[in-house]
């Protein structure tokens, strides 16, 4: 079966054999992808030309109540959505729920807070500020949705959650939006976008899904479009380069490479509730969705006198996690993406032997119910930096899959300056029990961490977890992380829009009629 | 004179032969410029080690008191300014204002707006948001200084004030500056940041300057540093490309190339207030600075059926322009910054004269009181294009001169369009006497301009002027002007901030101490 694109408003099949897709714990192929042939420009030049116009045409609550009426589309179809995951990325049902639940929680969200914003087709930025001083000349600055369209080239971790966490914003700005899946996992993202296409829910040409190669999309791209990415550091540096944004200034939101931390507080030794929670999140983020989170903690801070006590409680864990097809109910873990990802992984894990020693090893974990050479899979693996300081690759490679590092360190300062040493990273978990210890270490850490996810035992159960992504939070972070922000609430909708400063007469300003005064962006 | 450069605390000679400054009018040297030898790897590390902890440990209101004590050290030293402008810019006491008094009055309105965040460190963003129904767990976002140090690369038209609208809301932020200056007016930037060092209003380190060749700068900027180019869109598609954009995910900020609009509304002929004023904004931004300001008008759109009636009351306000030796009284135009500028503003006319006819002719003007084989002078041009929708260098060549081409246009509805023909622009103004309409053409315009002025008969007076860079209100466009955005009011400290999200326990976010609520950033 080969999958149709949709661009230009119209469902085209590419002309060449196409890409296969395969189910990763199995190694058989499942569909096929491909756009050869496609007119990339003259769609673009579609989507901007007649479906922009229309979607900039209704309102802020207009918007907001079609991506409520999308959550439905998506509910209605969603089995069919975790036997593609199940199939397509290995994933147990717990797993595949973080993302296919995750986009649909996410896009109702983004429902409810469009629908704050009313009848208004614009957003007013701060107060007015006088350029004469008897007020006669004023400068009033406005957001307003940029006039091109929103293209997105995604990652292979989250077909579901990776399409809307972005698409509901742009969506909501008025902002049409092409979507272009990473390869491995395109089938869930290009079923979605047909359930909604087939809906009617959005305008024509709205939404859009070219499957395949991404070569030579960014050629089409204009200087009002945005392009957001979620990848590797190398395709952003190329992304970065190319002459559509180093040129043509498209604004482009960067997620690439991420060395994310969790930091237990000095004092916290075995016993507490905080190194409970720690040990907690640590074997949780090795294990969802076998590690290929951008979030999930790659390097685990504690105080070197503890760090062997969590690396023992924290090997009790992986020790009872069943890796496998997760068609097996006893599986708790299933696949990798891909046997590529399988060797990246295990390359990655040979480099990280050089800084680290082996305290669990996932790959003398028995695999469940899967032919070893055939299946993408194995077990979690944690690992101890022999010297937390000198230690290079334990804080630049991420391993994209179960692997975590314990850091041991002295003292705070040294635990902070350690957390930095990723140069810019999503996230960084703070364990401990002093309020004004953990405050003052999140509000040192904010500086290069794009979210601080504060654990202390009174949230022991109410908190959202380190590598989870709330959509009420930004997540990007700076440097390595790829200096981009998403998500936050409807600080989202400030990507998707162009400030402008309106300098006029009182008279002027008093008749911008239909905006809406902005919330943080 | 060989110029020091002030780089890791102190003053450092460069050890080349140095690159001459001259004087435009008399083409005679003034000093030189060297950065040979200097090592800045470890300047840039000395200012972020050194200065940055310094000036982050001071809050918002003390930092802000030190800008309004620079305002006072700039003050004091005026005269030595206008006499470096004179000679290095060739410039008259007019033209040299707009660059001096605008530095210094934009870092008084930043040592105001500084001190109403009060003795805060950082900024808090928005309100709480439950992550947790019963309120346990929450997230709260902040703006906190980036732990790096801001490089600014700068343009040759404004070595003062180019250097202080980005160096207030960086020092106000906490992020220590390093200034590059064009190296053809090097020397009045040079000056200020001397005298300010001298003056000990800023920690050690905080303000560096270094003069010369941009070579190898952007080698040395690490993830948490900041980087603002000002100049060509040539030099700054070079500088996304960099590694330390393209990989390091520097955040950078861009003013490149604009074709600025001004737009007479249908219906505003000769003789009524909107037509006078446009005649009087187009003559005076063709002339001011001879045309060398990157929001100058470029392209000024006519009704069809006016274009001719407004070339003849531009032309003849043109003719009475004086061009010349600023030092001589009658002159009211100086000359262009260099003979290479001059050089590039003939080419320029030559290529625009393929599409446009000449309607005033400044090549044919006197010059007074210079040798026209040796100073960089030339009179204001006007064109006209032959053909507003099938021309194509009037929308994207920009001639950083005395030069600008009317484009008649048939029908609002065009002239919108042409204006976004420049595909992207620092600024648009539109002249009228119809609230109603301006706003509408205003909202229109505001996707793909950073600023639109809006000039209708009551604020004849009041008004700021089309190429006036007000700090209240946000420089800087989308697409060919180069994504930045600059000013703004406290918007500009966005740029130097880093957002986080910290999510907590109602407990750990009650104690974030020393935060104050941020303004619309």
């Amino acid at each position: 079966m080969l999958l149709p694109n949709y661009l230009g408003g119209r469902w085209q099949q590419g002309t060449g054999p196409g890409t296969p897709l395969y189910d990763p714990v199995r190694g058989t192929e499942l569909v096929r992808v491909d756009r050869t042939g496609l007119d990339i420009a003259a769609g673009f030049a579609h989507v901007r030309q007649h479906a922009g116009p229309v979607l900039r045409a209704l309102t802020y609550r207009e918007r907001a109540e079609r991506l409520g009426r999308i959550v439905k589309v998506l509910q209605a179809q969603r089995e069919a959505y975790y036997e593609i995951a199940l199939a397509n990325s290995g994933t147990t049902r717990a797993d595949s729920a973080v993302d296919i639940e995750g986009a649909i929680y996410t896009l109702g969200q983004y429902a409810r807070w469009g629908e704050t914003l009313g009848d208004a087709r614009f957003l007013i930025d701060g107060e007015t500020a006088r350029l004469a001083k008897d007020g006669s000349f004023q400068s009033q600055h406005v957001h307003v949705p940029t006039p091109g369209l929103a293209l997105f080239i995604n990652a292979f971790n989250f077909p579901a959650w990776g399409l809307w966490e972005k698409a509901a914003p742009a969506l909501l700005a008025g902002v049409p939006v092409v979507v272009k899946p990473a390869t491995a996992t395109a089938w869930l993202t290009q079923r979605m976008v047909a359930d909604v296409i087939e809906s009617g829910v959005l305008p024509e040409g709205a939404l859009s899904v070219v499957c395949g190669s991404s070569a030579g999309l960014l050629d089409a791209l204009e200087p009002f479009d945005v392009l957001s990415f979620t990848g590797s550091a190398e395709t952003a540096a190329r992304v970065r380069s190319h002459a559509a944004v180093a040129e043509r200034s498209v604004r482009v939101n960067i997620e690439a490479d991420s060395l994310n931390a969790a930091l237990l507080l000095p004092g916290a030794g075995p016993g507490t509730a905080a190194f409970d929670l720690l040990v907690d999140q640590v074997v949780r983020e090795m294990t969802v969705k076998s590690g290929q989170k951008c979030t999930a903690i790659r390097r685990v801070l504690v105080p070197a006198e503890v760090h062997e006590a969590v690396g023992e409680a924290v090997s009790a864990k992986l020790g009872a996690v069943v890796v496998g097809d997760p068609r097996e109910a006893s599986v708790t873990m299933g696949s990798l993406v891909s046997r590529e990802q399988l060797d990246h992984v295990r390359q990655g894990l040979a480099a990280l032997s050089r800084e680290a020693r082996i305290v669990h090893d996932g790959a003398a974990q028995p695999l469940v119910g899967v032919d070893p050479d055939v299946a993408a899979c194995i077990g979690p693996t944690l690992l101890t930096a022999r010297d937390a300081v000198t230690s290079d690759l334990v804080h630049r490679l991420e391993v994209f899959g179960p692997v975590a590092t314990l850091v041991p360190y002295q003292g705070l300062a040294e635990a902070e300056a350690l957390a930095r040493r990723g140069e810019g990273s999503l996230v960084v978990s703070l364990y401990g029990d002093d309020p004004a210890a953990l405050a003052s270490a999140a509000l040192t850490l904010a500086d290069s961490h794009g979210r601080v996810h504060v654990v202390s035992p009174e949230v022991a159960a109410s908190h959202t977890g380190h590598g989870n992504v709330v959509p009420a939070s930004q997540h990007g972070g700076p440097g390595r992380a790829g200096g981009g922000e998403e998500l936050g609430g409807l600080r989202a909708l400030r990507f998707y829009h162009r400030r402008s400063a309106i300098q006029a007469s009182a008279a002027v300003l008093g008749v911008l009629a239909g905006g809406v005064a902005a919330p943080a962006l």
